[in-house]
């Protein structure tokens, strides 16, 4: 039997192990889930027989090492920051890794190393980074093959809620970590390529310099910029286009909303709030308004941020239910952001049966005998339940395909890789299909980059 | 002869000079500038015969060292991260320090050494920090002296141009750092204290929560928070004030233009601009704007920021020439704050014949017999020319007279200090006056914290 070590076994292990699971006769896999607490684990195996679950800390060496050495290949569906120990293990012991995180300074030191031994270190391999990857490669070198030279990229991607579990007016609830959506965009101004010209969104427009995006059958979403959507141009190979921008997606309105938040100075990270233990939502939100003796705290906020009577966005804030003076903050020290994610938990938090949903998009233009040309391509995944997410079904299932690629020899190139290879991203995104993540594509008209023309 | 020895002859000697010179003869001093380049002290000594110059490296220890030993008191005139060899050479050799620095955690380590030694480190004695210090202590000690109970402390300083040179749209010249100026009020929010709770004013709202001082004979300003109003909270004995709020001064509408480069993002330090080399100043505004194959630079930055065709506001941007598509850059690597100082530079220079002005103003409220009570203070110096600036004048002459009051006798207390006790706030006040630096105290109503009231 073919032996796979899978290390970790968070939210996004299900459809990973579901699959390993209904291939493990017809590939004859054992499959060994590491993991310091084995709960979740041994719920998602049941009593399979191909299927066994350790108790792994990842920083006992003695007990990682044993576990690398016994197996053929590893999985890491650890946080990032702790991929390193184990590729590094994975080296040394001539075992190949595949990761859906983005490669670290530190993972790509081992390029030469893993070269050296003809060992794999497959990394971005799951949705964002991993599916825009192949979908995107497979796109551009289409265009290519057939003699075109692309102009414009786009890509955005974003974790929502499904339309079925869509009750609130933000249309969003957390499906993915909390913390990310407070403080994302933060940092240096946003930066990326408009018709051959570098752009720059400093964070307090980031959330007002938004665009739309159409899918048939979802609706409207708009999308904001990544911080850097240049870091894959080489890469990718578009050192010529002239237009390269990346986002992230959320449905009409959150943006606006948010940026209340943003201009409140809500979502700030870098200091601590005096007293916020003891404060009250409604204490919380004063604390960015003018004293007054009598005004209310609702009316200076629309006072500061000129938000009319009859806004939309003001029920956004009612319905979060941040004028509360009864509610307490009760978190010591906390920092702005902070506080902000822990109201918004009480509102965006999951219920029970709620489903997410995935949804990515790319835009491709490019020049073809004297002629501008556009390819929309999208993709929409709904979750089945809260353990088959969206989420955990397209990390999960590029990770699961590509491993057992790797074992069956179909993926073969050495070193720290990402799938922007057609060996790799070909026959996943074939079989991807199947579990029915697919993109619609679709010819468009070549509008370039003018949100105005959109 | 008593000898002072003057580290450093920038652009705040000239007055510090005059008066140590004028004072030669009466005082028995003599008085040695020590300067990488001697040029512009020779010029303010002239051929007197009380005072020399030498050719000084602050971090040559030999030199340094030399000639601190041979003085009897030392005057440090640098830059403030160079003060502190120059503050150990003089505990170690038993001589007393003047600055007008902020204290530095480094400098206030030496505090003990010093007082073992009787020796004098006497720092933020110019004019902010200095002139404010000693002013707001005379008054609050006055208050406490007659029984009344500090309440309310606000304390405003402005370096500004004098109503005669006062030019452009923007009320405003370079009379200081010009990069102080860009880069302002950046980082985590601005704290301070608004009838007993704790606000938070983020950057991009700083320059949007103003609020007016009127000086008789001078019109109206505006005022912009600073980053930390409690530093001296407790050192001033206001911890149970509940109103403690520091600010910056500007001439009305200065800073509703200024949010239009925080908005944009052409403030931000923290990265640099591709090709900022060849930019016009044309593209440099464009860089931060969306991509248009038609529409303008000017009209898509009305439609961003939301300016009317006939606010005065775009009048200043204009003023600036931030459209002219001819001006380069010329910058390597820049970031948009050193590009915006560029900019700024060119219109914002003094020119020969323009004088400055230094605006202070401190708000006292007060509980007595169970009353409210408010003294409002108010100073104003206008420079004389480009050498003998208010600047100057107000931060060299709290030095000056307090390094002959060290020398005599009259300030004695040995370690760290700054000057907030009556022994030395008291008489060096009085000696200001003698120069026309002096305060204009009235009695208002008591307003308490709340700016639609003013």
């Amino acid at each position: 039997m073919r032996k796979i070590l899978v290390i970790g076994s968070g939210k996004s292990t299900s459809y990973l192990l579901s699959y390993l699971l209904d291939k493990s006769v017809s590939e004859n896999l054992f499959i060994t889930i590491g993991d310091l607490n084995t709960d979740h684990a041994k719920r998602l195996i049941g009593n399979h027989d191909r299927a066994t679950t350790i108790s792994l800390d990842v920083f006992d060496e003695t007990l990682r090492t044993e576990a690398i050495k016994k197996t053929d290949i590893v999985i890491s569906m650890l946080p990032a920051r702790f991929h390193i120990e184990v590729a590094k293990d994975c080296v040394r012991h001539g075992k190949h890794l595949v990761t859906a995180s983005y490669v670290s300074p530190e993972m790509q030191t081992l390029d030469k190393a893993a070269k050296s031994k003809g060992i794999i270190l497959m990394n971005e391999i799951g949705v964002d980074p991993g599916i825009d990857h192949m979908s995107a490669m497979q796109v551009l070198d289409k265009i290519r093959d057939n003699g075109g030279n692309p102009i414009l990229f786009e890509s955005f991607t974003g974790g929502l809620i499904a339309p079925e579990s869509d009750t609130n007016l933000w249309n969003y609830k957390f499906t993915w970590n909390p913390r990310n959506v407070v403080i994302a965009g933060q940092g240096s101004a946003a930066k990326f390529l408009q018709e051959g010209t570098y752009k720059y969104i400093p964070y307090n427009r980031l959330f007002r310099r938004t665009e739309f995006l159409d899918i048939d059958g979802y609706g409207r979403f708009e999308v904001y910029a990544n911080r850097d959507s240049l870091k894959y141009q080489s890469v990718y190979g578009l050192d010529s286009v002239r237009t390269l921008y990346r986002g992230t997606i959320r449905r009409v309105g959150f943006c606006r909303a948010w940026n209340i938040f943003v201009t409140l100075g809500m979502t700030d990270d870098s200091y601590t709030i005096d007293d916020s233990e003891n404060m009250s939502y409604r204490d919380f939100v004063n604390a960015f308004l003018p004293y007054s003796p009598s005004d209310s705290v609702e009316l200076k906020l629309r006072h500061q941020l000129k938000i009319d009577q009859d806004d939309i966005v003001w029920d956004k804030l009612v319905e979060l239910d941040i004028f509360n003076p009864n509610k307490r903050v009760a978190l010591k020290q906390a920092t702005p952001a902070q506080i902000l994610q822990k109201i918004l938990m009480d509102s965006w938090t999951l219920d029970d049966d709620d489903k997410d949903m995935i949804v990515m998009y790319h835009k491709f233009g490019y020049e073809l005998n004297g002629k501008k040309h556009q390819i929309d391509a999208s993709m929409v995944v709904l979750g089945k339940d809260q353990t088959y997410t969206a989420m955990a079904k397209t990390v999960g299932l590029p990770v699961a395909i590509a491993t057992l690629a790797i074992l069956n020899g179909k993926i073969t190139s050495p070193g720290v890789q990402i799938p922007i290879n057609k060996e790799i991203y070909q026959p996943i995104l074939e079989e991807l299909k199947t579990f029915g993540i697919s993109f619609q594509e679709k010819e468009v008209p070549y509008l370039g980059y003018n949100p105005l023309n959109n």
